[in-house]
């Protein structure tokens, strides 16, 4: 598959997220919690496929009719970390995971400078702790906000 | 499935047949003829669905590779004739040609207008003739076209 398809699909799978679950879940005033944004659309296609960035981020905000998270929380780990995990796990890895580690390098460096240019929703996280310890931050963070 | 996922889908799509068969083709010097290019993101999803035109052409751009073709024909049919051939034909309407008269209206309109801005490369065509009158009409003007 072409980048252009990848990020296209991806994309066209994200817009429809959006009408069937996320649009209807914050109309209710509900919590919508998303394991991957559009955040990884700039990083993997952008940062990791060499796509340029600033029609990536007019495409996914199409995709996503300008919807942008209130917090995202970016477990940061070594890539080499990350492969062993992605190695240990049981089953499949998709094409996305079994790409190359400098590939994978260059997303990391994506994330990290996303994270540093918004700063109001982006909480990086030490990855490397353990599992229990990583859910306790996050739902502190997210209560804290709530609070505010 | 929305409007937005929709023009995703269907760029991806194109953004593959580009990669696949019309780079590799115009770069061995081959003629290469398309059902249906860009245009038609603008004019079914732009004009018909009411999509905004200008990320659709950013968006039509990014997944051609900003390939524009030298030669467009527009075959130009009053919708209720287009409507009544689809109806005539054998079997399966598509989820575009089964949309309403207006949707139609809208969409015709819109491949007009993108014909009028771009004289360069459009050959606006009586399609109500003959089908044999039609491919001589095509042909004459490709030939004419390639002399100069």
């Amino acid at each position: 598959m072409s980048a252009e398809a990848e990020a296209l699909i991806l994309s066209a799978s994200r817009a429809e997220l959006v009408e069937k679950v996320i649009e209807p879940g914050l109309k209710e005033n509900r919590l919508v919690v998303c394991d991957r944004f559009w955040d990884a659309t700039i990083a993997y296609q952008g940062y990791g496929r060499g796509l340029p960035v600033d029609t990536l981020v007019r495409l996914t905000m199409f995709a996503a009719r300008e919807i942008e998270p209130d917090m995202t929380f970016l477990l940061d780990v070594p890539v080499r970390v990350s492969q062993e995990r992605i190695r240990g796990r049981l089953g499949f890895a998709d094409r996305l995971e079994q790409e190359s580690l400098d590939f994978h390098e260059r997303v990391a460096l994506g994330y990290r400078e996303l994270a540093g240019a918004a700063p109001h929703r982006f909480i990086v996280v030490d990855g490397r702790r353990p599992e229990d310890e990583i859910a306790v931050e996050i739902r502190q963070q997210i209560i804290g906000r709530w609070k505010r």
